[in-house]
């Protein structure tokens, strides 16, 4: 909170609506589904409903509560413009619609609806978030090993015959069990043909006698989420199969190691990119590098071409350079990387990326 | 696509920029997380990138697709500005955020920038959504179904001491096993005293010996959600709890009741809360009766105090009352309610509600 109102300041900007629940929970610790938090230079509100009346006072300590029966969003901004010296407060016009904004002003008086509510030049707290600090680190370190756990433990129970949503529930279960409150995103196996697509869920197709299979999964632990891809082989690879996952292993391993403290996002992304290119795979490898990961499974740095966010130390980005050939095969592999002081480390090097044939 | 067009051309559009992913699911059958789609009275265009090229092909019949490397949303409303005959093209404010909306702006050709995109009066195509055909029944139905036997398997499982995040572990893995491809949304265990609180996730906290659990979960199948509530007791309840019990459960029979073609959401809202109210627990039941669901878990109409929606046939609503006492336990008791020409369906009928003693 003390860094967030320092930005406030230099921003010039006397209030603040976060409305973006992952937002909330970075700077308020509120883990509920409906809640508002208004944050001055002095002090900070939460605003939520009474399904959370319990919840709000137990996980809540940097900010003051109040339950409302209305909108908390609504009850945030009036309570904002009624702070002694709080003449404007900013919103993030990227986690705003133009339904909310519009109700918003609707519900302050008159004379601040034009200019009271105004979109801020960044995400303030997004950005914060970009940079973990020891506790969060430890905790994704802690869930990208589970994800290494169950990738290891998920290897003997894929075989021909089982059907890609058997081995998601599995793998799910699992996570489960080692302490995993989800999943961060619908797990992905996609097999055979399917691999081509690079997001394609767990179907009830089974899984081939011969073949690539994708597994790109994460779970949430404490909030935060982990993210890793590794792709297989059922069978023996033919040499071009064989040639072409090397290709994306050398991509992947050359851009995790062009993160550094200082490096440039696209400097990542190139680093992946021109060994593919090189490859003749260029036009196969149809997304970007990588992006970051914390308490949600997309935040910014995106790792991509034309991004300038440069790496700090602290920040937790993905690298996971893929090539999708249609109608014949994908290979994706993917890292959550940990940029240090000096480099950076692997979170989820304990998943072995030589290709492992099932 | 149809309706859709009927819809756009009473209101007067020529063009619809449908931008929010269960929309575009409903309106072309596209499941990828990136698209826009852009809709006409003669034609639509389903704009996503490189990694859907083959998902979009298998899925999108009712649309042509174009993969585009930049922002869909920004090719499709430029695509939409160069139809001719498409002066102006509608977007939903309540699906898209002031940030989107300032940048498909400045993508558009100037003369444009400031008239040609306007916020639509009503969400065409979520109300549209509301009323489900034969097709959409059925799955609902069956969703519904197999939430009932997770439910019924479940409680073999619980006792005094289980973690309510096994709980969950395990009911979730049965959902995988009858086919779900996901939770509606994160499984609520919440045991004892925890039970106050509507959306208490699961924890590591154990099952008491003694005390209510209240069980919140649904499951995704082909796309649409089930969403039920059943609270059972572990042991032997007091009066005051049998009799709390037997209020929600009146309350929600009450509701259920009132849901009739015609009728007014406020009106089916009000059959709860005026049962809980006589009680003594109107206080106690702090949130609205319920929703709507389908491709999404909450979808309108809203079942509130004030929503003014009457209900139709093909319409299917949750029906949720609760009372929630803050330290000593909460009670929930949630069914899915399909509004039929002649009344309603409870779709999760096959899930007792007389209060089970474990």
């Amino acid at each position: 909170m003390g860094a967030l109102r320092r930005k406030l300041t230099r921003a010039g900007l006397p209030g603040l609506l976060v409305t973006h629940l992952p937002d909330l929970r970075y700077l308020s610790g509120f883990t509920g589904s409906s809640a508002a938090l208004a944050v001055t230079r002095r002090t900070a509100r939460l605003f939520t409903d009474g399904r959370y009346t319990t919840q709000a006072a137990e996980e809540v300590d940097a900010a003051q509560v109040q339950i409302v029966s209305s909108s908390p969003a609504v009850a945030a901004a009036q309570w904002l413009a009624a702070q002694p010296g709080v003449t404007m407060a900013g919103f993030d016009p990227a986690r705003t619609t133009v339904a909310e904004l519009a109700r918003w002003k609707s519900e302050l008086p008159s004379r601040l609806r034009r200019s009271f509510l105004e979109a801020i030049p960044a995400p303030f707290v997004e950005l914060l978030r970009m940079v973990k600090d020891e506790d969060e680190l430890a905790v994704m370190a802690e869930a990208a090993l589970v994800g290494c756990r169950l990738f290891d433990g998920i290897l003997n129970f894929m075989r021909p015959g089982v059907a890609e949503m058997a081995v998601a529930a599995e793998l799910e279960h699992q996570a489960r069990m080692l302490g995993a409150e989800g999943m961060s995103f619908e797990t992905i196996v996609a097999s055979g043909a399917r691999s081509a697509m690079p997001h394609g869920r767990a179907t009830a197709a089974l899984l081939p006698r011969r073949g690539f299979v994708t597994l790109d999964f994460g779970i949430i632990l404490r909030g935060y989420c982990s993210d890793m891809t590794r792709t297989v082989y059922l069978g023996k690879p033919g040499p071009g199969e064989r040639k072409a996952y090397d290709s994306v292993l050398e991509a992947q391993e050359n851009a995790v190691g062009a993160v550094v403290p200082g490096a440039i996002c696209a400097e990542v992304d190139e680093a992946a990119r021109s060994v593919l290119r090189r490859e003749g795979l260029g036009e196969a490898f149809s997304h970007s590098t990588g992006h970051g990961v914390g308490l949600e499974i997309h935040e910014p740095p995106r790792v991509g071409a034309g991004q300038r966010t440069r790496l700090a130390p602290g920040m937790v980005v993905t690298i996971e350079p893929g090539v999708y050939l249609a109608g014949q095969f994908g290979i994706r592999i993917e890292d959550m990387v940990t940029v240090t002081r000096s480099g950076s480390q692997v979170l989820t090097a304990a998943a072995p990326k030589a290709l492992i044939e099932l």
